[in-house]
């Protein structure tokens, strides 16, 4: 049966008049596919969200919820909120357990492949691609966020909210991209990816678990700018909106090691319980974000032994930020904003295999992980929690992508109207599935999984199409049944190929044919640490060496 | 460092006058490995369980607790009481799951890599290679397990339980290998694995998932033996201890299908609940055992559509399975005995993989499924309820072997008494562990995985060492990691690899070395089905036909 190509634009015309908003927030295609299918309940379903958080508001004084937002890096789906699967792996996470019982599980949490995308999204509530922003960069590399994206905490600074961010950042090194200066009122941030700062140092040398310059006579190395010396590199800045930016942890001279990887760690644990003491404090309903570096960890030299049966170099540090989160918990109950906070807390995508076993993490129920297009490289952990709102021990079994959190939040915090209407924004408002916990509800039930800047997989429902590299049939691409196939390892191979590859090539046709409206657009580039006050020489040294690897002759 | 090889008989002698007992029940050498280091603690642990046995008792008229004992076929690790893990896989089993809440999960419970050897070990509590019973068999097979075997129902019965059997039984089809000549006061069992009785037959040629003879005109088959007719096999029988033993499925020229597998299978479970109602009326303390032959299914024909949204052939019967014992449970609230009965629910190996992933269930958390010595093979979901004696929402991390069921029933049943002391017993006294949640009371931390006569892997610890091929020198075997490696697919490659292999080698060879006292034997031999009161002419064929191909000249 031939069908004609669907173009969303009688979509979104039919579906106009029953939108409530005159300017509503423009979205990617298979919105309104679903959309032309359940405006009517939508429109219900927004009259009961809005009663839901008036009634709340009121209750809270006028007063939308705080939002306490918590991503950790590198964590695959299962290693938090379900003791048999600690138990089986020789750890406890007993804090974030107990904090999964009291809220509801995204069971079906979506992330982007890497941590820069995953991050990137949930901020702007936009695929990376689309500003391009889809890849990982351990180095230095001058690019990084445009400044033009309007970020979570730009959207929920214009409906009152007092804004501040901690830990891990990753979403460039040229000043335009850094926290402080993308919407948030204060940020400490580390401005590269952490694995670097701890890989790339003189402990990581001890245990020959390092490419950095050796410190034996290493007389057949004479590219010094081949192998990085991370500890050349910015590593964590420190400022407000508007403000000086200074570097905190290294001074001039100074060497990166494991112990300061540490310090920095629990400085940020420690700077987070001060921010939420601040800002409880306020008058204002706050937005702080946690997104700490462990579990990341990848040296034993200088540290004390196994902290847990598993004894895993992550898994380890997995039970340390169990205990710091439970730290952060306590202290919210004590500061009594336990119950008009929503806390978040999800992993950014999934395993870093490349670690494996030694992490104390391998893949486990879905197959692959961090970069992969497996579901083990996408699938991750996630709660949130929000008393008398959303179901206590709850699951929600919806496809979840991480930038519908940008778009949810933005709704919870009643501002929706801040967000952009000048471009395309991906993530969809899920207020309704999540206050009702109810998948029938959910407005998304398909993602598109980018590697970079290349479409890999497509997921609808349960059918997951592994997209086939360009030029070749998309009829033979194989299908996967990821209810009975969690690891994509046994292809789907009846009729449904056929017709499957037909009907996904038609969401990628649609969702390209929507990026000639709304064309990607290219990240901001410039100069590596820019904007600094405190620049360290050898940092200098380090954008010096970044310039002429960048500039030297191409062809 | 050289160590001399370790004989047990010091360390039996050495125990011996700390042992309560006088004549104690004989173990494996392992056992005495730990109880010469915890001889202490194991007498105040064993006097605390008495204790509690006795207050229990007490408040229970004086009766030791029922025993109402569920195994399920095929079913692995993760399949019940996660729901997380129900929901990505796209269905539900909701009693179970709630069950698994009011009960302890054995998080670390050994079975057997198959059907018949992981019953054998719980119904013997021993090693089913000591009999000859490690082999599945599916075919008519004239051996099964020899009545000299003193199997658990004829223990309880001697402290006064009244038993019977329900469901699969698959031990062998000779008479005195059959629940109601080995010692249950009734049983209504099915003599065959049940895949045969699926798969030989008309709606499974339909679907042309069949070996069995085609209905075509099939000239090129001559050899009519070759191929089973399923339908002259035995299928279930039902009789009383001493008493005449009758089929009851099926009548002279009837043809088994998939309809009669579905009767079969409600039969059963109406037959447990009756069983369950009459024994609760009774004055004895009941040991009731229900081994359903589903989730096990294999043909789409004649049957309704998917009953999930995961529709596999196995996980549709998952769910009815999960109906069906929350009917059970219900009853014994509504019976009164849910308070004094202890309820143990697991699965007997893993999935069955070859038919994945059209069951719904495909390998996971662990490599690999039935038949297989990987954890995929022999980890099974299980656990174990008794209010107020065992925790509520527990969980035992220490290693269980199906086997030490056998053992702990008889201590909870106040028989250990009757347990045979002329024999090894490989199953030990796990009551102090689940009594008081305390893995440190665990009388094992190993486990020898045999497949078929064949010692294939040894697990101790969190460490597993897969067994070379006879000839190859251990200390290059293969290790692995189960706390960062679940699925054994990262062998550690450090020192351990030559220590470990050498201190495994030791634990087989005091196994190996006990045996010399207590030597393996085989199992019963004899004629198929001799004993069936009802036997029809279609089935004294088959028997014909089995002896042919018995003594059909070997050389």
């Amino acid at each position: 049966m031939k069908r004609a190509k669907l173009s969303v634009l009688p979509l979104i015309l039919a579906a106009q008049p029953l939108w409530a908003e005159s300017d509503p927030i423009k979205h990617d295609s298979e919105y309104y596919i679903l959309f032309s299918q359940h405006a009517e309940q939508w429109a219900d379903d927004d009259a009961a969200v809005d009663q839901r958080l008036a009634e709340f508001k009121e209750k809270n004084g006028g007063k939308p919820p705080n939002i306490f937002s918590i991503l950790i890096d590198d964590l695959g789906f299962g290693d938090m909120g379900i003791p048999e699967l600690n138990a089986i792996r020789g750890y406890d996470t007993p804090n974030i357990n107990d904090f999964s019982d009291e809220g509801l599980r995204m069971v079906r949490m979506y992330t982007e492949p890497s941590c820069t995308p995953t991050r990137v999204a949930q901020m702007t509530g936009r695929l990376p691609v689309r500003m391009g922003m889809g890849d990982t960069a351990v180095d230095i590399a001058g690019f990084g966020l445009p400044g033009s994206e309007v970020i979570l905490p730009e959207v929920l600074k214009q409906a009152g909210y007092a804004t501040s961010h901690v830990g891990k950042w990753h979403m460039g090194d040229v000043a335009e991209s850094w926290a402080m200066n993308q919407g948030f009122d204060y940020a400490q941030m580390a401005v590269h990816q952490q694995g670097q700062l701890t890989i790339f140092n003189d402990d990581a040398i001890k245990e020959q678990v390092s490419v950095a310059i050796q410190d034996y006579d290493d007389k057949y190395t004479i590219d010094g700018y081949f192998r990085p010396d991370a500890s050349t590199m910015m590593t964590v800045i420190e400022g407000e909106a508007g403000g000086p930016i200074n570097e905190i942890r290294m001074a001039p001279g100074e060497r990166w090691n494991a112990q300061k990887y540490d310090e920095m760690n629990q400085a940020f644990q420690d700077k987070t319980m001060e921010e939420l003491q601040r800002l409880a404090a306020g008058e204002e309903p706050f937005f702080l974000q946690y997104w700490p570096m462990i579990p990341l960890d990848n040296t034993r030299a200088g540290r004390d032994g196994p902290q847990s049966a598993n004894g895993g170099l992550y898994v380890d540090k997995m039970q340390l930020l169990d205990q710091w989160l439970g730290d952060l918990f306590s202290e919210m109950d004590r500061l009594g904003v336990a119950e008009n906070t929503i806390v978040v807390v999800m992993g950014d995508n999934g395993h870093f295999t490349k670690y494996s076993p030694q992490s104390g993490f391998t893949p486990m129920i879905f197959k692959g992980g961090k970069a992969e297009t497996t579901e083990g490289g996408v699938r991750v952990d996630a709660f949130i929690r929000w008393p008398g709102m959303i179901e206590a021990d709850g699951l929600l079994n919806s496809i979840v992508h991480v930038s519908d959190l940008y778009t949810t939040f933005a709704r919870f915090a009643g501002a929706v109207q801040y967000i952009p209407r000048d471009r395309l924004v991906d993530g969809v408002d899920q207020s309704a599935a999540l206050l009702f916990s109810d998948e029938s509800k959910a407005r998304r039930d398909s993602v598109i999984i980018y590697s970079a800047d290349q479409p890999k997989a497509i997921v609808k429902d349960q059918l997951k199409l592994k997209l086939p590299p360009k030029g070749e049939n998309p009829i033979i691409a194989k299908f996967y049944n990821l209810y009975r196939d969690t690891r994509e390892e046994y292809p789907v191979s009846t009729e449904v190929g056929a017709w499957g590859g037909q009907e996904f090539v038609r969401i990628l046709s649609r969702h390209q044919a929507r990026k000639e409206l709304f064309p990607d657009t290219p990240p901001a580039f410039g100069l590596p640490y820019e904007g600094v006050e405190n620049m360290r020489p050898e940092t200098k040294q380090a954008v010096d060496a970044f310039i002429v690897r960048r500039d030297s002759p191409k062809q």
